[in-house]
């Protein structure tokens, strides 16, 4: 009952409300392109709406914004627009490292003033900025009488699909470490989906939905409401609201990539590290980009163990051979897992059995540091914390004190909560359960990167929070988790299917680094079962999925079964000046060339899906005037990820310019790898 | 990383498990019918599952059991099975009012125990009552040293439908009172549903899932992960925790209703009673089933105003036009709503404005109900709260008193919450926002209704809680709404459509009973719109719509225009004997026949969608031996809701007895009402 009241209030606000949007009709703003617009309105209800337009065409019908809270009433209707303020900004910089040396960062803004016509007068300023290939949205919530904390209850921003589209979407929620298969479906068969969310539309548009600069705030996973409208779910929270911020505060910024191709949508990336923060860490020449090898896929094999015992991998024999083996092929990095004790307790279900500073008896860490610098090596730290980051916190500063005094310049960190939750300690002293994406955790990583950039130690998070570019802000923060990598093709049921990566390109790896480790030439898993890829595919994965500290994640004895496909290991750059997608469909196939840091080299990587293509790539991007040797490594043309002619690689080399095409063909399950070494 | 060891950790509880798996080798229970089977079984990384199958076939596959804590690790894996326990039940029960005087409680039983193997061998029971018809199953939690309170952020509960199936469903969280319409779609394309949610498989079966006793829990919503795996999610509150509660208590009971055709979904909903404790209240006579009507509609016509001025509906001479207008026609009750202060201020926004004793001047209140009394009717009273339940609580009670001694024997509540949220005091004095269908609200309902039994006034909740059965413990809960009534027929956009209430039945009615307030003879909304009903379907109404509450909602002066069918309504039942649904499809069309309390008249009413169609319908139901008079009240030939045939109708009269098959014609739009009278 009372639905008539209702609307006489929203028709009333509605009279309110007009003369605001009177004072400004235009509620609107453009890419300097002039492609893309966005438009806030006020509509029924008075609820506050915008809409995201291509060309004139919809792209984002329009989608509420507001909040719930938990200690007030919502922020969502019976609103005005009493202010709009417009900007325009151009500036291109520098990354440390990345994919491009550059990027330019060029939008229009457009700041709106919602306010609560009624009773409390709430005040929450939106945020756009439009970008060529995108939009980012955030709610700033100024400091005011009425709002002195933002207890979130649910942020209830919508994103109403305007065409039908195809999505891929992983399933929040249904494990604490976000690595599960994607599932390609209409937008309507959407559960609850972490992001990035990929959609193609009915008319071929690219749209991925994502966040950027996710600071001090809950993840935004997106659900289906019904047929093509999304809205925002923030991550839970233990502690009622799913977000608790005095204000001033501004949230993430909420991201649309709009691409009218696959691999313009790849490129849109950048747009999330323009919407982050500049470098906050001043001089970051100490992080270094690398390549790397480890005592790790030997555990994933179940040939060695993280635990004591006869099994060890972490012992000082073996990792004296493994930097023997890295200095002789030219890694700079030795990642060593299970060098800590703590892995012989119950660990899984709480990491406090770790310490992060005692080795086991038999890993002698003074030793293999001063053994491993002496090789021009560094090894890379590894903290597993069981997410829990109570123990953590208290133990980090300490622990990265001792890896700074011994020469360990990077740490893996690790989160597995698959048994219980991530664990912290709340304020008031109680142990309390989260997932990996809430506050709590947006919170946790931030001290952990600051503190070891104290210490000029690079981090590599695993089963982490989701990448929202905070890597502009903290170059410290190199690589992470948060999908499927390498592991599962040693382990995973079912194992990684051939067109992952190539899904991977527009989906997870929209967000940022991955830290995948890929480069496993025996195509072994544990038990001998197959790696469903051919070898050529392995070393495609280097310039495909991007990574500033990439793994060869093989055995030595692998690795020296191949030593020709080996030789593009450690030839392949790990830091570009410049990126370019050649081509790709979601899920099917993607090409990416890579000039490397600070030389006319470039990489080609190709990688397919479980049927066989070929096509033509112009070398367009190679320098003019440059004579190029292209070492090339392609799938025999008998290669093919289902029989033993995986092994199948040619290897050759050519003479190519600038303006040559090249014939790239793919096996099925296969890929090419090309290095175009510039001079004659 | 380390799936590894989580497989082995898996393994190895589940060799634990085994050898407990081993002491009940078949943890499986099946109906009395032996058609539903439910097994309990441990699966990988040893979590819990069960299993529904109906005649060997499955139609829940295995789908997991479990809770995620606020406070402590998930209880989801490392569990075995270390008692399990079954029993028989059987005894029949009578109604006070209802549907049905006797419902026949008829299940085996079986209870499961799940205990952590590691750490903190945590113990919860699962226990599952399986009937002809249905299986309900719920979690106990035992006192334990290491669960002393549950502080619950999820129920881990699946329902994986193992077949295709349509959905009939309503998004949760997507208004804060359940009234939308319903989506039809293949499973696949839920989103996160209210319940009952209602599924048609591939195969032809009918399966409802709800729950039963609500009791002091978060009410449980349905999420689709993917495909046709759905999962629990418990309605989110404020506090952290969505549940807590300490041990031992119960969970409310997780009910799935199975059925090979629709009417038997409809008549399997009795199972949601038989989960509910018996009657608690003792003598409940005073509980009376009753026709009324009342300034209401008029309201919703914006003809009167529920606030103060000129158009002011609940005034003392409307009062007592209306009572005299029940008294003649024999109406027992007459709502009014309006009558207290409070409707001229804020209160959409905040129910603070409400008064629940003090009358507007123009409203005598005492003269009234002495009025009424004098007449052999009486005053509904209304008490909006604007879901203002801090407010409510304080002030219930007194009004309560005030009611009792007026002879105010039945209240209608009202939690509109449209504009922040439902309000309560935490126990720390703060005001904190909640769903309707919280714990909070879960627990706002029950003294409600306990104290209103106290001085024997019934309860009838508008944008309540949802109905899960509780009407059998507390039989004053008599009524309630949560889902779009008559009123969206005044000024819904769009309004109920014409399948509306032939869904109705087969989704929100599997809940309980329904305040709908049919019986609109003018088939005129606000601004003199057309209702998409014939007039015949407003008649029908009254059976098809159980509520033992029921009224008749039109203005007097509409109904003078109309005193051929308004007959039906003064004639029709609102208690009944026995209840049959003789045909049926979701959303198609149904036909119900139900017999007076205490009488050998039958009713039957039958409402279609918005095609004419005609079936036959044999009177297997009538008493042997009684000759009936059929009072028909079908569509004219002419008649069709699209047209200005809508009040097209043919009353007339027919003798038939047991075996006589009648053919039924609906009219787009229509439907039909038959009052079968025994004797000659």
């Amino acid at each position: 009952m009372m639905r008539l009241v209702t609307l006489l209030a929203a028709l009333f606000s509605l009279l309110l409300a007009l003369p605001a949007l009177a004072q400004s009709p235009s509620a609107t703003v453009e890419s300097p392109d002039k492609a893309l617009s966005v438009s806030v309105a006020i509509g029924p209800e008075a609820r506050a709406n915008y809409t995201v337009s291509r060309n004139g065409k919809p792209v984002i019908a329009p989608s509420l914004l507001g909040f719930q809270f938990t200690d007030g009433p919502q922020f969502a209707r019976d609103l005005e627009i009493t202010n709009v303020t417009r900007s325009s900004f151009d500036e291109s910089w520098t990354q440390p490292w990345g994919e491009w040396r550059t990027i330019r960062n060029h939008y229009n803004e457009m700041r709106v003033r919602l306010r609560e016509v009624n009773r409390l007068h709430r005040i929450i300023d939106v945020v756009f900025r439009v970008y060529d290939n995108g939009v980012g949205f955030r709610y700033e919530f100024p400091d005011q009488p009425n709002l002195k904390t933002a207890n979130i209850a649910e942020e209830l921003t919508q994103f109403s699909i305007a065409e039908p589209a195809t999505a891929w979407w992983c399933p929040a929620f249904e494990s604490n470490r976000e690595e599960q298969l994607y599932n390609k479906t209409p937008i309507a068969e959407i559960g609850t989906a972490q992001t990035p969310l990929t959609l193609k539309t009915a008319s071929g548009l690219y749209v991925a939905i994502h966040e950027a600069a996710l600071v001090d705030y809950s993840g935004m996973n997106v659900a289906k409401v019904q047929g093509g409208l999304l809205k925002a779910v923030l991550t839970p929270s233990s502690s009622g609201p799913k977000v608790s911020r005095a204000a001033p505060f501004p949230t993430p910024w909420r991201v649309l990539l709009i691409s009218p191709d696959a691999p313009g949508l790849y490129m849109a990336n950048s747009l999330i590290l323009n919407l982050n923060e500049p470098n906050k860490l001043g001089d970051v020449s100490w992080v270094k980009p690398m390549k790397y090898v480890g005592i790790w896929w030997g555990m994933h094999l179940d040939q060695q163990s993280w635990a004591s015992g006869p099994k060890h991998g972490a012992t000082t024999a073996n990792v004296m051979k493994m930097i023997d083996f890295a200095a002789a092929n030219g890694f700079k990095g030795v990642l060593v897992e299970g060098w800590n004790v703590g892995w012989d307790g119950d660990w899984f279900a709480d990491g406090r059995t770790f310490s992060f500073t005692k080795p086991y008896p038999d890993y002698d860490i003074e030793k293999l540091t001063a053994y491993a610098r002496s090789k021009g090596v560094v090894i890379i730290g590894h903290n597993e914390t069981s997410a829990n980051i109570a123990h953590y916190e208290d133990e980090m500063r300490g622990a990265f004190d001792l890896y700074q005094k011994l020469g360990i310049t990077a740490v893996k960190t690790g989160y597995v909560a698959d048994a219980g939750g991530v664990q912290w300690r709340a304020p008031d002293g109680s142990i309390r359960f989260e997932w990996h994406e809430g506050q709590v955790m947006a919170r946790h990583h931030l001290p952990v990167v600051t503190e070891a950039a104290k210490r000029r130690i690079a981090i590599d998070a695993h089963e982490p929070i989701k990448d929202t570019g905070l890597r502009r802000t903290y170059p410290n923060w190199v690589s992470r988790e948060g999908q499927r990598g390498m592991e599962y093709n040693a382990w995973g049921v079912p194992k990684n299917p051939p067109n992952w990566e190539s899904e991977l390109v527009f989906t997870r790896m929209l967000g940022g680094p991955f830290d995948f480790t890929p480069g496993v030439l025996s195509l072994k898993g544990r038990g001998d079962t197959d790696i469903l890829s051919t070898i050529a595919k392995q070393l495609a994965l280097y310039v495909v999925i991007y990574s500033p500290i990439q793994m060869a994640a093989d055995l030595p004895e692998n690795y020296a079964k191949y030593p020709a496909a080996f030789q593009f290991i450690k030839d392949v750059a790990v830091d570009w000046d410049d990126t370019r997608v050649l081509n790709g469909e979601i899920g099917e196939y993607v090409t990416i060339a890579r000039k490397a840091k600070g030389s006319n080299d470039w990489f080609l990587g190709s990688v397919g899906d479980d049927t066989a293509r070929s096509f033509d790539v112009s070398l367009d991007f190679l320098s003019s005037g440059e004579a190029y040797t292209a070492q090339i490594y392609r799938d025999g043309d008998d290669a093919d990820y289902r029989t033993d002619k995986r092994h199948s690689i040619v290897i050759e080399t050519r003479k190519v310019k600038k303006g040559d095409v090249l014939k790239i063909a793919l096996a099925p399950g296969g890929g090419q790898a090309i290095r175009f070494k510039a001079g004659r």
